[in-house]
C-alpha cells in the first residue's frame, strides 16, 4: 500500500515512523522484541500514521512530533489487534500467525499491555496534553464498544444506528483520532481540527464497512483469513442486514442467527448474500461516507496533502484488501 | 487502613479520589460500571493515592490537580490486579470473588483494557506532560517484568539483584511513581523529585518482601488467599532464598523446585520455612528498605505531611494484613 500514489508527499515521514516503531526499548525482555517484529514486520497497511502525516503537513504541524503520534497510533492499533485476536480465538491475521497462535494467553495478553504503554509513551512524547488525552478517551471507547459487543447477544441483528456504534467503536474512533492528530499537533484553530476529525471518523465508517463486505466477497489467501469469520461467530454486518432486509424470512440466514452455525450453513449463507444486491447496497453505504468525508475537506486550500487525503477516500472504497 | 493516624492529614482528599474513583462515565456499558464497583469497593489499601497526596502536600502541589494523579494510580494498580488474576487463574483476592472468577477470560482482558484507558485518561487530566510519561514508563516496566518472570523457568532460585529487580517491577515501580507524582506536580527542584522518588522506590520494595513473608505467616482469612500461593506457583521469593541459603540440600524444597509440588509437600514447606530464621531476616532486609526510604526524606523541613511519610513507612514492616 505504501507504493500507492498518495502515500508519495509522506514517503520519507513513513521510513521514520518504521525505524520509532521498531527502535528497541533498553531492558526490554527479548520475547517483547520478538513479538514487537513479529507484530509490525507482518507489513500493516499504516494507514493510521499516513493520516496523522498527511494532516500534520495540511495544518502545519511539525514532522518531528507528529512522528510520535503517528508511532503512537499504529502501537495503539498494534496493541489492539493483540488482545482482539486473542479474545476471538484467531489464529491468523494478514496471512501469518497470531501471538496467540504461537503463546500462550498470559503472554498475549501481557504483550498487548506492555503495547499499550509503549504506545502512550510515545504520544506522550509529543508533550501536547490534549492529544494524550484524546488518545485514551479513544481507547476508552474502543474497549466500551467490544464489550458491548460481547455481551450483545449473538446472532443479535442490530439497527443501523446500533452497527454506525460498533463501527465506530471498533475502527473509525482510532482513525478519526488519526486524521484528527495533525490539526491538534499544530494548534490550528477549532473547525479544521473538527474538519478533520469528521473526514477521519467518515473514512474510518467506510472502511470498516469494506472490511466488512470482504468478509464475504474476498477470497481467503488475499483476506489472510477464512471468509465469512464475522457470520461464524454470529456477529451481524451490514451485507447481512441488508439481506435480511429484502429476506427476512431466508431459512439457512434464521437457522444461523437463531440456532448457530455449521460450516456449511456458513459457505450456503455467503453464497447467497455474494450473489444479492445486499453487496452493491453495503458498497454505496460506504461510498456515501466517503463523499461525507471528503467534503469536510472544503474548508481547506488545495494543496498536496489535500489531494493524497482525497485520493486515499476514494481508495477506501476501491480496495481488494 | 484509613483510619491510621497518617491517613488523617488527607482524609478529605483520600474521600475526593474514592468519589471521583467510582464516578460514572458517560455511554459506559453497566458490565464496567458493575466491574468497577466491585474491584474498587472492595477495600483496597489506598496506598498509592495516599503517597500522591502526602507527596502532593509536602511539596505544595495544587491538590486539586493531585486528585487526578491519585485516582490515576489507583485506577492503574487496579488494571494490572485484574489482568493479572486472569494471567494466575486467582479466583480470590481480598477474601472476594476476582473477576475472572465470574466472568470469561475475554471480558476480564477487556476490562483491564478499558481500567488503562481510564486510568491513562486520568493522569492526563493533570495536564503534566512529565507525569503522563513517567506513567506510560512505568506500565513498562511492570508489564516487562511480568513477561520476564513468565519466561522464567518455574522453581528457579533468583539471585538477589534478580530479586530485587522483580519486585521492583511489580511493586516498588509503581509506589515510586506515586510518590514522586506530587513532587512532580509541584514543580519542585529535582533534588526533591528524585528524593520522593527513592522513599517510594524502597518503600515499594519493604512493601513486597513484607507481602511475600505474609504469604508464608498469615493466616488464610486474614490474606484472603491460600498461605504459600507463590511456592504452589514455583515462585521463589526472599523466604524461600534465605532458607536455602542455610539449608541448600532441604528434600521437600529441592523437589518443589525440581519437580513441582504436591499440596502437602508445600504444607510441609511453608511449615519449615516459618520455623526458620529465614522469615526474620526477610523482614531484616525491609526493615533495611525502610531505614533507606526515610532517609530520603530528610532534605525536606519538618511538617505533618513529612511525619505522616515517616510513620507510614514504619507501617509497613509492621503491618499483618
Amino acid at each position: 500500500m505504501s507504493s500507492l500514489p498518495f502515500f508519495h508527499p509522506i514517503q520519507d515521514d513513513l521510513q521514520r515512523v518504521e525505524d520509532l516503531l521498531q527502535e528497541p526499548v533498553p531492558d526490554q525482555h527479548p520475547a517483547i522484541t520478538g513479538a514487537v517484529e513479529l507484530l509490525l514486520g507482518s507489513g500493516g497497511k499504516r494507514l493510521r500514521p499516513a493520516l496523522v502525516f498527511l494532516s500534520a503537513h495540511l495544518c502545519g504541524a511539525d514532522p518531528d512530533v507528529a512522528l510520535f503520534a503517528a508511532a503512537g497510533v499504529e502501537m495503539l492499533h498494534t496493541a489492539t489487534l493483540v488482545h482482539d485476536d486473542l479474545i476471538d480465538g484467531s489464529l491468523m491475521r494478514r496471512g501469518a500467525e497470531t501471538l496467540n497462535a504461537r503463546w500462550s494467553p498470559a503472554a498475549t495478553v501481557l504483550t498487548g499491555d506492555y503495547l499499550f504503554a509503549r504506545a502512550a509513551y510515545l504520544v506522550a512524547c509529543t508533550e501536547n496534553v490534549r492529544l494524550v488525552r484524546r488518545f485514551a478517551e479513544t481507547l476508552m471507547v474502543i474497549c466500551n464498544g467490544e464489550i458491548r459487543q460481547m455481551f450483545d447477544e449473538r446472532g443479535k441483528v442490530p439497527t443501523f444506528q446500533e452497527y454506525e456504534r460498533r463501527i465506530y467503536a471498533k475502527t473509525a474512533s482510532l482513525i478519526a483520532l488519526s486524521a484528527e492528530s495533525g490539526a491538534i499537533l499544530a494548534h490550528t484553530n477549532e473547525a479544521a481540527i473538527a474538519a478533520m476529525r469528521t473526514y477521519g471518523a467518515r473514512l474510518g465508517l467506510a472502511f470498516q464497512i469494506v472490511d466488512d463486505v470482504l468478509d464475504f466477497v474476498a477470497d481467503e489467501w488475499t483476506l489472510g483469513k477464512p471468509v465469512g469469520s464475522d457470520l461464524r461467530q454470529g456477529l451481524v454486518t451490514l451485507p447481512v442486514m441488508l439481506f435480511l432486509e429484502q429476506n427476512g424470512d431466508h431459512p439457512v440466514l434464521q437457522r444461523i442467527l437463531t440456532h448457530g452455525s455449521s460450516e456449511p450453513m456458513v459457505q450456503e449463507a455467503v453464497q447467497v448474500i455474494v450473489a444479492s444486491p445486499a453487496i452493491e447496497r453495503s458498497l454505496q453505504v460506504a461510498r456515501n461516507y466517503i463523499q461525507e468525508a471528503k467534503e469536510a475537506l472544503q474548508l481547506f486550500p488545495s494543496s498536496e496533502y489535500k489531494a493524497a487525503l482525497l485520493d486515499l477516500a476514494d481508495f477506501i472504497v476501491q480496495r481488494q484488501f
